[in-house]
């Protein structure tokens, strides 16, 4: 039975895009435009009561949340190698995740989905403006944090990777020019030198 | 070895404090205390830059990052079965701590934290009223997610249970009454009834 992931153009699902091309999985896209309000809607509201994309759709049930996704595909495609060994490094990918999802995705929500955490227009222009600085604070520690070997845990590619990779959408979101950060413009640029990277992004265009 | 914990009182480290407690690990407690500024002092920003509690220094180098430092300890510790077995069931686990870190706990530091994402004073004060009602539906979410079987993951205590428990101070926190929400009062209640979370928050409160 194959995956199926359900994504939304520009959306931070590309990651898993990627990752599924990058081991070679056998999957199938349905696209949940976020543009149109699909993900609003009760046909996906019934497969995932908290309305977001990514959701991968597995044989043994459906799965939410990037770091839970990308882990289980390197986990379930040994052959592809994405997932580094033992249980410290391990530990460190998924501090990454972390990191990633709560406050780096969390930071550059501020300057779209406001409206999650506060009501007043004026409020919602507040974040919008003070969105960009609190980006550019996370691009600055994760140039602190990364290893030396280019990808996101050292010198070998790992289901990190594809996150990471998001880095170069979000600040070109918020026009913070990622040549300010060596070592993410490094990544963005191995990232999209890879084959994977490109079909997804082919794919992610055309949702 | 033994593994330190980084630690402030009333934090979101109670989750890892309580997990040490729980599998029997031998380990030991560094207080970083929020409220003195103690997490911005140089001292600990060379341990970990990000500024934030929890922290844990293990044989192998430092975490952070809550969902990866309750899963490693959970994988150094087999004997005390915190850690669901298989990818799927693992994925399910991390799932619902990517909840926690990056939708739960980012809609209560809205009402504490608001500076990370505003500077208006007025901004700040609308995060502060809407909090409690994004907490809440939260809460309403985890009502509908969670599975029978009383645990975070089911039938079976894991190291997800600690991370979930943080409901109960979140939610008083902000006055919401945890008794709205019968799955999470009883999560609580059941948690506070374990020796080792008895343990855990004496130890929170002497720090």
């Amino acid at each position: 039975m194959p995956l199926t992931l359900y994504h939304s153009k520009g959306s931070s699902a590309l990651a898993a895009l990627i990752l599924l091309e990058e081991v070679g999985a056998t999957y199938t896209v349905v696209d949940v435009p976020i543009a149109t309000g699909a993900h609003r809607g009760p046909a996906f509201l019934a497969l995932s009561p908290k309305g977001r994309v990514p959701v991968l759709a597995c044989p043994e049930g459906v799965l939410t949340e990037n770091p839970a996704i990308l882990e289980y595909i390197a986990a379930t495609h040994p052959a592809a190698a994405c997932l580094p060994a033992g249980a410290f490094a391990q530990a460190q990918a998924r501090a990454l995740c972390a990191y990633l999802c709560a406050t780096v995705h969390v930071a550059f929500a501020h300057a779209r989905r406001g409206a999650r955490w506060a009501r007043d227009p004026a409020a919602l222009e507040d974040m919008r403006r003070m969105a960009p600085a609190g980006l550019q604070k996370c691009a600055h520690n994760l140039e602190e944090m990364l290893p030396p070997g280019g990808w996101a845990l050292g010198a070998q590619y790992s289901f990190c990777d594809p996150y990471l990779f998001l880095m170069d959408h979000w600040l070109g979101a918020l026009d913070v020019p990622i040549a300010e950060f060596p070592k993410l413009a490094a990544h963005a640029r191995a990232m999209r030198a890879r084959p994977a990277t490109q079909a997804a992004l082919t794919r992610d265009q055309a949702g």
